[in-house]
């Protein structure tokens, strides 16, 4: 026992009977500590200031219950080494983005997005009421965590280029920073991919190692500065289309708090799950407007050429990882049973609104 | 003071100097009431469901700091009485859908959903980042109170209706039951329109005081069996793209409470707005299949003829709304903006890869 919950011990003791019957929750739970490692570098737009925003979140919610300490990528251990550090319980818990582990088991990627996947409600709506967090439970659970949703960014657009790209032959050795199975069909496609965090990719892209990249969308790209060395950036691409991030728990340390320290917990991650998702697609336009006016970027859209052969090439990369274990094919079966049933669903209500509206008052 | 809140003070006190510093949160704000009264009927599923698992939620968050107790419509007053009953400070807060108050301001409807208007993503997106939050604090105010979004359904149903809708005309001298402005928009076209309750619509229209109705979606609709009298079920509507709900409550009371409590009250609001949205989205297939397979219920979508006299309705109607009031002028122009900002943005992201996506994968 450390200092600190021996006082809130001996305070709850010396509160007597009316006060101990009263007052349990907050006095009896005593502190404890919780250690954020984050994938963001500090104070970066939108990703970054999500994660603080719910690391401030969690202990005003928990009146300090909780004690949170937050630190950005590097200032603890570097952005990739957060799985580890949590998994060991060095720390309690990582923000991130759960496909940068599929080295570990390419399962992980259903858990951020996959090329053709659900979009970020149609995700979200798996995870929480079609099974999908049993799943997520499940392979979280092999590596010793617990993890829950935390942000999302929506679609993401099809990334940065240094040229058009007009069929599936111009993609053809380029060099570009894609990670996941997005990743996995570019290189079906002949592109060589690298999986870089976010703090490095600007200089490779400037140095010339690579000649492409993706990121996330026109709001979070902005600060990225990606425009200085590729000019033409494409609109959704697809391989996040929902682009999830995880809250990843220490699965000792979730297991031993309270009821009432959980749902502080999932209160928080669910807010700010739909908060960075709100804010995301409230600020793309303003930024969006900034990269064609003030820097010159080209909007491009990829034609309906180069999406079959995106199809045709995610076809084989999911057969690959399916391939791979019982528990990849386990998700990827629950996975795509849930996207044609829920993204067949949205179809029908949100997409065919949304279509008739934009044809009707002409917008896009 | 009442005997509970006396009661937690004078334990505060007996505490003593240790456990008044250091448990100072939770035991000295005291116990304050939060009575919620609903438009829905006890335990109906989907929009009643949600609204007493939010009541449960704001309860546990609290640890009972917010002494909350829910009334369904009709337990405590009637469901159009909500309003009201929170205004007058009878109850601390309402659960509803705010365009059910159009009768005492228009501009009631932006916060609900309006004809050709936002869709769930866009609106939340307004709502918290792009000002839509202070408009919407701005028209409660006037009234007495202060309301934060707490459920959503997403693009409703265009309808239950029993004969084919195949032209404008085709609607002429119905009797239709739809609130807000989607109401007005089907009354330009010549529909006879009313605003029910949802525990009224199934008798009206069984007894044929009523040709037509909407409600909002396959899940929700289901229970409703509606299929009994209408057979003509029509896929995304134009009247209802977002379908928000609110957590309406008295404003001075709102002021009254703790950072900690409001906290508390908004994070549970954003996570069960998230939840009901999701849940709607995860369940609609299924009671989709439910609707065509058990019951007969004939699938159709409005043709482009008829959604292009809904735009032309629906033009006229928004004329008539911005003249109302500064107020409502004012609305409508945020509104509008904010529509074409992040709705033309999602266009080039979500709607751009889900088109493709549907197209590649055959879906829908």
């Amino acid at each position: 026992m450390d200092r600190r919950s021996f006082l809130k011990t001996g305070a709850a003791a010396a509160a007597g009977g009316a006060a101990a019957a009263l007052a349990a929750p907050a006095v009896a739970q005593g502190s404890k500590n919780l250690v954020i490692v984050s994938t963001w570098p500090r104070d970066f737009p939108g990703l970054g200031v999500s994660a603080q925003r719910l690391a401030a979140r969690i202990g005003q919610l928990s009146q300090g219950t909780l004690n949170v300490e937050y630190f950005a990528a590097g200032e603890r251990v570097g952005a990739f080494d957060v799985f580890d550090e949590v998994a060991s319980g060095n720390s309690q818990a990582y923000i991130a983005a759960d496909y940068y582990w599929v080295g570990k088991h390419p399962g992980f990627a259903y858990f951020t997005a996959v090329p053709f996947g659900m979009t970020t409600v149609e995700w979200n709506a798996w995870i929480k009421f079609k099974g999908g967090q049993a799943l997520w439970d499940k392979i979280s659970g092999d590596f010793g965590l617990k993890a829950l949703m935390c942000g999302a960014t929506g679609t993401q657009a099809g990334g940065w280029f240094n040229k058009e790209i007009e069929s599936a032959d111009d993609l053809k050795g380029l060099k570009m920073r894609i990670p996941g199975l997005g990743g996995s069909v570019m290189s079906k496609l002949g592109v060589s991919t690298v999986s870089l965090p976010g703090g490095q990719i600007y200089e490779n892209l400037v140095s010339g190692a690579i000649d492409a990249t993706e990121w996330v969308g026109p709001y979070n790209d902005y600060f990225m500065k990606f425009y200085e060395a590729a000019k033409y950036y494409y609109t959704g691409g697809m391989h996040e289309p929902s682009a999830a991030l995880a809250f990843g728990m220490n699965a000792s340390w979730w297991g031993s708090l309270s009821d009432w320290e959980k749902a502080i917990i999932e209160a928080a991650c669910m807010e700010e799950h739909a908060a960075q998702f709100e804010e995301t697609m409230a600020k793309n336009g303003e930024y969006m407007a900034k990269l064609e006016n003030d820097h010159g970027v080209q909007i491009r859209a990829f034609n309906d050429d180069v999406w079959d052969a995106f199809g045709e090439a995610a076809a084989e990369v999911y057969a690959d990882t399916r391939a791979h274990s019982a528990l990849a094919t386990e998700i990827d079966d629950a996975f795509q049973v849930a996207l044609r049933e829920i993204g067949g669903m949205m179809a029908k209500f949100e997409t065919t609104f949304v279509n008739q509206r934009n044809r009707v008052l002409g917008l896009a």
